[in-house]
């Protein structure tokens, strides 16, 4: 397979596949849909997982694991939120196989069909709402903040590697708590430690917002959300926060005692983020040699790359010289690897350093380091400096921090250029055409309108801006009143 | 639900039930043959999975992430693993439910039936190696070292919670190799991974072996594994290694070029442990008040119990000399917890902690504080000792690797005070029913000799010890001559 990459400006949808498959992140299984997280994606997500698993305990809460399945009638008790699962679910209607009798090989076995369908988790709030009925009765077992890292099924018709697959890795946020205001509070907090993440680590801006009704999660009262924008200007959802009211408490009669000796229903969230994730962070910051990872989350850091010459001294030199730095860097906690593999040449290395989107390469050759310097170049401009070997060290961890300093500035930048105020229909659909990104435009606040927005421009909502400023005007469609802009874009 | 637990004496498999759910581990769930792993047994889990994954990195493997499901033609491909895992598959046959349209509420969309039917994992053999079809061509690509972290479904009729249950979370190594020894020292080495983690990290003294043909893994040439003993004398199979030759190769056909230009079947290994691995913690050390974990694995390491007084002034004493402790204890990476909940009495904190099996509790009060003393119990001996405050963090730090190493030495007693040498079919009938444990025999080496004494006792051969003594003898059923003793025991 060819290293090289389709051009983003050639065809930008080609260039993220053959970027995923050619960078090592994954590949397409033999299961519709269903993709292979490879080693340096499946290290990219362990590293996003570590990071958030970290918030998640700091702000109290606590991992748990609920089963795979669950029974049909669960998924029907609240009435949204079947409509919202039931048309994309693989269902388990047998346990056992056997060979056929009449020689057609393994077959499923009749006889072994379950008397309740079980349903492959889309997501989870039905079982875990079934479980907490059992452990919380009174105000002091609440509020109750678990979280689950697993997998979930969703029967989709169009996948794309990362960004919609049939199974895909994620967490699930689940807590149960005593007051509307708590679980409110707790759905917002939740979203700035998605927020903080994303901005952090990812090094990837993204919006706060509200959804619309029409984009809420299927048995939510409000849908929280952080919207990115691509290098294609297509957004995409990057993590949500639901607060779920009293809705799934009274689907599966969960109360509580208060301390006035009353019963009431319980208060519930739930929010997630997913292997999406990947897709997003290849999408925000990659070019067309390759990823472009933030050094936060880059599984490696730093590579040295020697230019061996034939002189024996030279190279002994060249490897106590590595060594040294690797040393020295390991004791910074920089991930950082010295490549003298003699048997590829530097050129390929550089290349396929690259393609897998290392944040900082150094070049140790003879004649630099006879200079005293050593060559480094960043991933992210592509710039190369000669760097004094006295200092190197130091020089490169202030790099790193500057790369990923960079990379969220330049993100926010591209974000800021391409979100535009627009006031009226034909400008709305000139702008989402000739420029796309974010259109901040007045709306009349109703779904109608959306819908029909939706139909003529293939543009959605992303959300209603948390902290919204509040601004009379006229949605771009009706002309009726409108008091706030909202964000639109074509999204993924 | 009360607390107290049923004794061990009385009745052992209660006792561990009881146990489970009183102490959180883990819950029953709405599915059949599920747990809800709870977030204290999950925190034990995570401990495995950081302190496992960190070993398989430093032996040179990378995690990547495999398909749930998997079709029904993959499983039959090799035909010794499809006798093996087909009569216990959970089989998804369609990807959609849709209102009755008679009013029966929601129901499996008949049109949505797929075309072949998918398998959720048993384990990943046959998905993997189809994949590694494409990513193996030449002798450059070997070895190809990877791990998956994954829940897997196998459909147990009887289940015990972690012991045996239809979904488990467990860990599959998969790699492929370009020899046969090469693959060999892999399972071996694998298997040595496993028994010093289960030595070192949970104080669990295993015996290593390889099973006999009988107890192998579906496809496998030779399954390693470890073997522990629990309190009731029971045999667990804490973890296996399986060298599978050139089966799924073949099966798959996953050839590659060696460096003499000639194309070979690639030769492959597997390996896994489960959470299995909790309730192997649970059997092995705990007691009738509840848990006792080893400090390595224990979530809270050590708890600090103030008897708080009237005192304003006592109180204010103990607050201090409390957060200096837990400081000076962070410091040295112990995990630590004060708690200070006036609203529970110290005797049900006490209970509690004892419960859920923190290593080491410090009572802070304010006459022994006057003294210079502080109250240290440690939960495995149950010994309580004045301490002088004047030195206790390193007392407590000490006090912790202690346990850790008593625990392993008490197991590692009981498990030889527990293993008998014997010669006639009497004593063996004799000693499974009145002592059990492991029974140490010879066995003539058939497969029938092997089924009839598990007909006859209930009693497996557990495994060939490696490195074995070579000893003529006769077989404990038949008089046959043999030359070496194995283990045998009823196991989990």
């Amino acid at each position: 397979m060819s290293k090289t990459l389709t051009n983003r400006k050639d065809d930008y949808a080609q260039w993220y596949n053959d970027l995923v498959l050619k960078s090592g992140l994954a590949d397409y299984s033999a299961v519709k849909g269903c993709m292979v997280i490879k080693p340096h994606g499946y290290a990219l997500w362990e590293h996003m997982r570590d990071e958030l698993d970290k918030r998640f305990k700091e702000t109290g809460h606590q991992n748990a694991y609920f089963p795979l399945f669950i029974p049909k009638s669960f998924l029907s008790k609240e009435a949204a939120h079947v409509e919202g699962f039931a048309k994309e679910c693989a269902v388990v209607t047998h346990y056992r196989l056997k060979n056929d009798p009449n020689g057609g090989g393994v077959i499923v076995d009749p006889d072994a069909k379950l008397e309740e369908e079980l349903i492959v988790r889309p997501t989870s709030e039905t079982i875990i709402w079934n479980t907490y009925k059992d452990w919380i009765q009174s105000y002091r077992d609440l509020p109750l903040l678990i979280n689950q890292w697993a997998n979930v099924v969703r029967w989709e018709m169009r996948t794309r590697l990362f960004l919609r697959t049939t199974e895909f890795l994620w967490q699930e946020g689940h807590t149960a708590h005593a007051t509307r205001e708590e679980a409110i509070n707790e759905t917002t907090k939740m979203l700035e430690v998605y927020a903080t993440f994303a901005e952090e680590f990812m090094a990837l801006p993204v919006v706060r917002g509200v959804k619309t009704a029409n984009e809420r999660f299927a048995g939510a009262e409000d849908t929280y959300c952080i919207e990115a924008l691509m290098q294609d200007g297509k957004a995409l959802q990057a993590g949500t926060s639901h607060f779920l009211g009293q809705n799934f408490a009274k689907a599966f009669d969960v109360t509580f005692q208060d301390k006035d000796n009353k019963r009431e229903f319980v208060w519930a969230t739930s929010w997630g983020v997913s292997t999406r994730l990947v897709g997003a962070l290849v999408m925000a910051h990659s070019d067309d040699e390759g990823l472009v990872l933030p050094p936060k989350l880059a599984p490696l850091q730093v590579v040295i790359v020697p230019i061996f010459s034939k002189d024996p001294a030279a190279i002994a030199k060249i490897n106590a010289l590595a060594d040294e730095l690797v040393s020295t860097l390991k004791k910074q906690g920089i991930r950082v690897k010295f490549d003298n593999d003699d048997n590829v040449r530097p050129g390929f290395k550089f290349a396929e350093y690259e393609l897998k989107g290392v944040p900082v390469r150094i070049t140790l050759g003879a004649r630099d380091i006879e200079n005293g310097i050593a060559e480094v170049a960043r991933r992210d401009t592509k710039e190369k400096a000669g760097v004094a070997l006295d200092g190197l060290a130091a020089h490169v961890a202030q790099l790193l921090v500057d790369i990923q300093a960079n990379m969220f500035n330049t993100a926010l930048k591209f974000r800021t250029d391409n979100t535009t105020r627009v006031d009226t229909w034909d400008e709305f659909v000139q702008v989402l055409d000739e420029k796309a990104g974010f259109i901040s435009a007045h709306w009349d606040g109703t779904s109608e309108t959306e819908e029909k927005i939706k139909e003529l421009s293939k543009a959605t909502i992303r959300c209603i801006p948390l902290n919204n400023a509040q601004e009379v005007g006229k949605c771009v469609l009706t002309g009726k009143p409108s008091k706030e802009r909202v964000l639109f874009a074509r999204a993924y």
